[in-house]
């Protein structure tokens, strides 16, 4: 245990505890050269200020939690959480704010841990993912009086400012498209019911066939894994009347449709179209390349973190609105087979 | 601002402060009765110890610290970190330690936060990961006095305990595999050069080979991306005497790998057998699936975390050999085309 204290910097500098004290906190009563002579003892000795001392003196924790709760065997395919925590981190590292992150496997262990965290005192403000439907963490969360923002939509946000990009734009961008290259039947293999986010997917999607002209889209709900991609995709493709197109709500399921199609012996693009939500290093490696949403996602956690940090300095932090995941065609979407000339 | 303090929890009750400090601290001067209701009263408010009173009283921080070096646009890609950290979590989550994350650029960076870290009583111990062939990092973090344990293999952990697995092992029982199966002209496509388990990874392939009595592998580094895998599986295959197998050190390069083979019309493992390192998700939503070693990553994030805490109570830890990865074939892997019946 070497950590350097201010009695070893008097020491060494051959001053009181007091002169050291004062030089430090920038206090009068050393000279200007026994204050520069000090400071450069206390950084040579990698003396820092003690982060308990300043929380208990009504100071910050100068950290801020996020807690994820899904399953570890999807978390680790997932490119989302990774890219927003480098756009988190961007923000947080330069402000000297460092990132509590917790695992949790159920709702009350997610917000018994908020609980925990705000009651010690080690965090100021928290992030909240993956909303739900009739979430009930931002009423808890706000009962407690942490800081906290919703990355979310703000239907589902409550009394949090939500932090959050419209998937309705994309999904009507997404169908526009299809529609146009002459798809009629077209399904979409789906996150979870019970996400917000999925749910307005769900909503959009309902609202896009209808001005497409279209018949409803097929939905099939899974939890993400490319197992369940894979077995929605299979169940969908050996149905009578099998889409011509179908939408998976992340990279890793869209993946596994490739290998379901080489199972079927169906060559994509040709007999069938794939559209992956968000594109990712996963989805260039494959090939066909896939047609995919595209997003800044360490954007979005940079916005995040900008807006927690507002919301810690006692800012009003309004929702924020970020910029709608962009379609950018690559090569496993093309007309249906009845489209194509022969 | 509504963090409930001992002065709300004795209004509540109706008794003293000194009262509640009593009760809390499981010291004498109350009666069970009263201890009992002030104890549920506060549980109730959800009242918990400033974790910065404890730790200005000599307690501990209870978190510890993981930095992360890597460019962002590889750590979302790769399952390793997300699983890793979720078996530290089963284990810090228990002990109630929370985990600070912060992702840095430069080594010098990644000193500094350490050196923050530790200077400010924000963690009582950290975990090194990616540790480089003469990696400073073991002996300044020895110099400061903070408690460490270096994920990697104990050639490279200095003055620090590593938990490690061998990955030596591995790379014989992969070469010897290929070579019964009469593979001759093996290559790999491996991580960076200056990572220290890159590094055992290549000499080791060097030594079997010549144990199997099979020319040296060619040996191609990357950054561990899908596209500098891909770039390095065409510049090997379009080579005079291309290999009839590779090894991939990571799942991305190796799925890569197969959108390369169907460009230049070679089939796998008809044409290319190829093995894959670490099996993931990933590995076993394409197809054909890829044959792969495989191990518990959590269990080494669980191993890692019980090693940290131990190191922090003060007990002596030495270094902890985890089971190598144990090679599975799957569906890439087969005798080359000069070896089987036509």
């Amino acid at each position: 245990m070497k950590r350097p204290t201010m009695a070893d910097i008097a020491r060494r500098a051959g001053v009181s505890k007091v002169a050291v004290s004062y030089a430090l906190n920038d206090q009068p009563g050393v000279s200007e050269t026994t204050r520069a002579s000090i400071k450069s003892i206390a950084d040579e000795l990698g003396w820092r200020p003690n982060s308990a001392a300043r929380a208990l003196n009504g100071g910050r924790a100068q950290a801020v939690g996020l807690i994820v709760r899904r399953p570890a065997r999807t978390l680790g395919v997932e490119p989302f959480f990774m890219e927003f925590i480098s756009g988190v981190e961007s923000v947080l590292s330069e402000r000297s704010y460092a990132l509590m992150l917790q695992m949790a496997t159920t709702l009350d262990s997610e917000i018994e841990v908020c609980r925990r965290w705000w009651g010690e005192r080690r965090v100021d403000g928290v992030f909240l993912i993956d909303l739900q439907a009739d979430d009930v963490r931002p009423s808890v969360i706000e009962a407690l009086g942490l800081p906290a923002v919703a990355v979310g939509p703000p239907e589902v946000s409550g009394p949090l400012p939500a932090i959050w990009s419209d998937d309705g734009e994309s999904v009507h961008e997404i169908v526009r498209y299809l529609a146009v290259l002459g798809h009629r039947r077209i399904a979409r293999v789906a996150g979870p019911p019970e996400l917000a986010h999925t749910r307005i997917r769900d909503a959009a999607l309902r609202e896009a066939c209808r001005e497409a002209g279209i018949a409803p889209a097929t939905v099939v709900h899974t939890d993400y894994t490319g197992d369940a991609g894979a077995r929605a995709t299979r169940a969908l493709l050996i149905a009578p009347d099998r889409p011509t197109a179908i939408v998976f709500d992340n990279d890793i399921m869209a993946v596994a449709a490739l290998s379901v199609a080489q199972e079927l012996n169906l060559t994509i693009p040709a007999d069938l179209s794939i559209v992956a939500w968000d594109e990712s290093p996963l989805t260039q490696v494959v090939r066909p390349m896939l047609s995919a949403v595209t997003r800044d996602i360490a954007a979005y956690g940079a916005s995040s973190a900008e807006a927690l940090l507002a919301l810690i300095e006692g800012e009003e932090v309004m929702d924020i609105r970020e910029g709608y995941a962009r379609f950018v065609p690559r090569g496993s979407t093309c007309p249906p087979p009845d489209r194509r000339p022969v």
